[in-house]
C-alpha cells in the first residue's frame, strides 16, 4: 500500500535533523570534475550517492565511463499501473577558487545565519547536491512510510560542470534501462524565496578554448618590442571583435535560427513585474549591458550571447616582467537559443577567429562541449499536476520562467530518450553558485523535499 | 708607477683559470632579488663582492637600503692627475623559472662546449655577474701589476631586475662620495661574437598595470550572461584600441618629443648589414610586426612602443567554467625614445583607458616605475679612447649601436650627478638572459676582462 502524503510530510518534518547530516556528509566531498586532481574524490561521491539509495531500498549501481562515473538506481512502486519518473541530478561541483574568498573551508559545510534564516554554505550546497538530496530525502520518507508511489529510476552523473561529454554515449548505450514517462530534474531555482518555479526555457551552450601563439619563445620586451608579433594583442583584438553593439555578437551567421518568445510566455514574463535594477545592484551593478532594445528577462532567458570566460597570456604574477609571451589564450562560451546549431556556430567562430590571425600566428581550437537551446510544450498533465503540487506546498502558483544556463541532460533526454522533462528546484538567484561562499537555503532544502513528496503523490493520482 | 698595459694584459692571460673559479662562486648564489624568499641569498653576494674587492686593494663596503644592498667600493691610482670612473653593475639576477626547462640547476654553473666554443651556464652568467666581473679582473690584473692607472669607484646594485627602487635615493644622498668624471656601465651587449660595440642609445621604460573591475563578484555567465557587464571584454577593447595601426600606439600625445635618429648614426646602423630574417627566424618568426615603413633595427632601438607583457581575467586553468569574472588586468610597458615624458604619457594612458570604461566599470591602476630614453655624444674624447681601445683588443671597430630595453642606472647618472656613461658589454643575443639556459661565452669573459684593461689604459693617458 503506497504511504499517504500526509504521513509522508510529518515523516520528512520529523527527520530533518538526520538529512541535513546526510547532506553535510556528501558536501564535505571536493567532488571537482574539471581537475583531474579530484577525480578519486568524484569516484567517493558516486560511491557514497550508491550507498545511499541502497540504504532506502534502491537497487543502484556505480558505472564507470572515460570520465567520472554515472550512478544509476532503480526502485519500484510495489503495485502496477503508476508512472514511471527518471530522476536526474549532478554530483560534481565547480572548482572552489579563489578559495581566499571564502570566509570558510569550501568543503567543510556549515550552517550559518542568512538574511532571512538559515543557509547550509559549501560549494555544491545550492548546485547540485542540495537539490538532488532534496528528492533523494523525499524518497527515503515514502519507503520508510511504506512504499513509493511512482516507480524510480535515478541517474546522478559527475560531469556536468565539464559539459557532460560520457552523457550522450551513456544515454545511448543504457535507453531502454532508463526509459521513463517523463524526467525530473532539479538543477533549477525558485522565482523568488516564496514563489516556486518550474523552467520551460533553457539556453544551449557552445565551449570553445582559443589559443593563438607567436615566436617560439618568451621574448625579453626590450630586445624585440616593437618588431615582434604580441600574442595578447592578437587575442585582444579577437576578442574586442566578437562584439560590434552592446551585446550584439558579430560572428557571421550567429544568430541563424535565434527565435523570439510566444506571446504567451512574454506575457507571463511581463506579469512577473520583475526587478531589473534590484537584481543588478545585488552584484553592484547599475545598468544592463546588454542589448538595449531588449528587457532583462529576455536578454538573459531568450537570447543568445558569447562571453569570455577566462584570458591569460604572459606575465600574471606580482610586480612587473617585460616578457613579449610566446602565447595567450581565451576560455569563450556562446549561450545558445532557438534553433541555433552548436556545431555550425563553432566552425564559424573558428573562421571568424582565423581571419583575423597575423601572419607568424597560428591558433589551436580545443572544444569543451555544446548544446541546443530548448523549449517544453506548457500545456502538459504532468505540467499541470506539477503546478497543482507546488501550490499545495508553498500557497502560491509556480512561475513559468526560463533559465539562461544550460542543463543538456534536458536535451539529451528529448533527443536520445524521446522523453520530455519537468524542470523543479529550489535555488534562489542568490545562491552564489559558482562562486565563493556558494549557499543553499535551509527553506529550499527543507520545503523542496516536502515538494518533490507532493510532486510524486500528484504524479501517481 | 702605473702597471704597464702589456704586463696587465699578461697577468689576466695568466691568471684565467683563478678568474672562471670567483666567477663560479659568485654564481653559485641565488641572489634572486624579486623574491623575498632569496633576500638572504642577496646580500650573501654583495658580501661576497666587497670581500673580493677588499682584497683586491679597494675600500668597500656593503650599504643597507630597505630593498636589497649596495656595495660601494673606492681605490686610487697611486698618482694625481688621472681620471676618475664610476663603474656600475648589479648582483641580482632573474628568477630562474621555469626550472624544468634548464638542462641543469641554474645556480651550478658549470662550462659546456657552445657551439662556437665553451660557455657559462647558470642564471646570471651574462646578466650581470659575468659582466661585471671582467671589470673587477681588469682591476685586480692592474693592482698585482702595480697600480690603476684611474681613480675607480664601484658601485653594485642588487635590485636591477626589480626597476631600481633604492637607487635614485641612494644617489642623492651619496652624489658627492659617488662623483666621477665618467660612468662605465657594462650591462650591454656585442654587435655578433666578432664585433665589439658601445651602446650610445638607450629606450626608456613606462610600466603600468591596468585592473577593470565590473560585478561585485565573479557570476554564473548562464545566470548574467547577455547582461552583465563582463571586464575581460572592456580590457580586451581597451588593449586592441592601444594600436591604430602595426606598431603604432593611438593614445593621444604618445608621440610627443619623439625624435628620428641623426644622418650620422643612421649611416652606421645600416652599415651594420643587419640581418633582420635572420633575427627573426632564430624565435620562430618570419616578418617583424612593427612600423612597416621602419627597418628592424630603427623599430628596437629608436622607435617608441607599447606592448602589453601580461593579461588574467576569469578562469584560468584547464577544462571550463563558465564565469563572468568580477575583474581583469593587464600589465602595460612604454618603451620610449628621444624626450618623451613617462610621466605625461603616463596620465595620457591611464586618460585613454577611463574614456573607455563603460558604466557601472571602475579601474585601478599600479605604476611600476619609468624611466626616459638617453642618447649619449657620440664624439666625445672617451668615447673616441674607447673605441681605440677596442680596436686594439677585438681587431674591428666597434660598432655603435642602440638598445631596446632599459638601463635605468644610465638616466640615474645624467639625471643625479650630471655624468655621461659609456655602455661597453660583452654579452651576446644568443645569451638567453632572463631564459632558461643563460649563457656567458668565455671568450666574453676573457676578452672583456682584456677589454676594460684597455679602455683604462686608454682613459688614464
Amino acid at each position: 500500500m503506497p504511504a499517504s502524503i500526509d504521513a509522508v510530510l510529518l515523516r520528512l518534518d520529523e527527520d530533518r535533523q538526520h538529512a541535513l547530516e546526510r547532506l553535510f556528509a556528501l558536501l564535505s566531498i571536493p567532488s571537482i570534475s574539471t581537475d583531474q586532481a579530484y577525480r578519486g574524490e568524484c569516484a567517493r561521491a558516486a560511491d557514497w550517492l550508491a550507498a545511499d539509495l541502497r540504504a532506502i531500498g534502491f537497487d543502484a549501481s556505480v558505472r564507470p565511463t572515460t570520465g567520472q562515473p554515472m550512478v544509476v538506481a532503480h526502485a519500484k512502486a510495489g503495485r502496477s499501473d503508476v508512472p514511471h519518473v527518471l530522476f536526474y541530478g549532478h554530483y560534481d561541483v565547480q572548482p572552489a577558487d579563489p578559495r581566499e574568498l571564502w570566509d570558510g573551508d569550501p568543503f567543510s559545510p556549515r550552517l550559518i545565519e542568512g538574511a532571512r534564516g538559515q543557509v547550509i554554505c559549501a560549494r555544491g550546497a545550492s548546485d547540485d547536491k542540495g537539490q538532488l538530496m532534496t528528492f533523494l530525502e523525499a524518497c527515503r520518507a515514502y519507503r520508510e512510510c511504506g512504499g513509493l508511489p511512482c516507480d524510480v529510476t535515478v541517474l546522478l552523473e559527475g560531469e556536468e560542470e565539464t559539459g557532460s561529454p560520457s552523457l550522450p554515449g551513456f544515454l545511448a548505450q543504457h535507453a531502454d534501462e532508463l526509459a521513463a514517462d517523463i524526467a525530473l530534474v532539479c538543477d533549477t531555482g525558485m522565482w523568488d524565496r516564496d514563489t516556486p518555479a518550474i523552467t520551460t526555457m533553457l539556453r544551449g551552450l557552445l565551449l570553445e578554448e582559443v589559443v593563438v601563439r607567436g615566436a617560439s619563445r618568451d621574448l625579453h620586451s626590450g630586445l624585440f618590442g616593437g618588431a615582434a608579433v604580441n600574442p595578447i594583442h592578437v587575442l585582444a583584438r579577437i576578442i574586442a571583435d566578437l562584439h560590434d553593439a552592446p551585446g550584439h555578437v558579430a560572428v557571421p551567421g550567429f544568430y541563424d535560427g535565434v527565435e523570439e518568445p510566444s506571446e504567451e510566455l512574454a506575457e507571463q514574463w511581463r506579469a512577473l513585474d520583475f526587478d531589473e535594477a534590484a537584481f543588478l545592484a545585488d552584484v553592484g551593478l547599475s545598468a544592463s549591458a546588454g542589448e538595449p532594445d531588449r528587457g532583462l528577462l529576455e536578454q538573459i532567458w531568450a537570447r543568445p550571447t558569447c562571453d569570455v570566460n577566462g584570458v591569460v597570456g604572459g606575465y600574471t604574477a606580482s610586480g612587473s616582467k617585460t616578457v613579449l609571451p610566446a602565447q595567450a589564450s581565451a576560455k569563450v562560451s556562446f549561450r545558445l537559443v532557438g534553433r541555433q546549431d552548436p556545431d555550425r556556430i563553432r566552425e564559424r567562430f573558428r573562421a571568424f577567429v582565423r581571419e583575423r590571425l597575423p601572419p607568424d600566428c597560428r591558433v589551436e581550437f580545443l572544444s569543451h562541449g555544446g548544446s541546443r537551446a530548448l523549449q517544453l510544450p506548457i500545456a502538459s498533465e504532468a505540467l499541470t499536476r506539477t503546478r497543482r503540487a507546488l501550490l499545495k506546498e508553498w500557497g502560491r502558483e509556480a512561475a513559468l520562467i526560463g533559465s539562461g544556463g544550460s542543463i543538456p541532460i534536458v536535451g539529451a533526454f528529448k533527443r536520445d530518450l524521446r522523453m520530455d522533462t519537468l524542470m523543479v528546484g529550489f535555488a534562489l538567484d542568490d545562491d552564489r553558485i559558482h562562486s565563493p561562499n556558494e549557499k543553499y537555503e535551509l527553506t529550499s532544502f527543507y520545503k523542496g523535499a516536502r515538494s518533490w513528496a507532493r510532486i510524486l503523490n500528484a504524479l501517481a493520482l
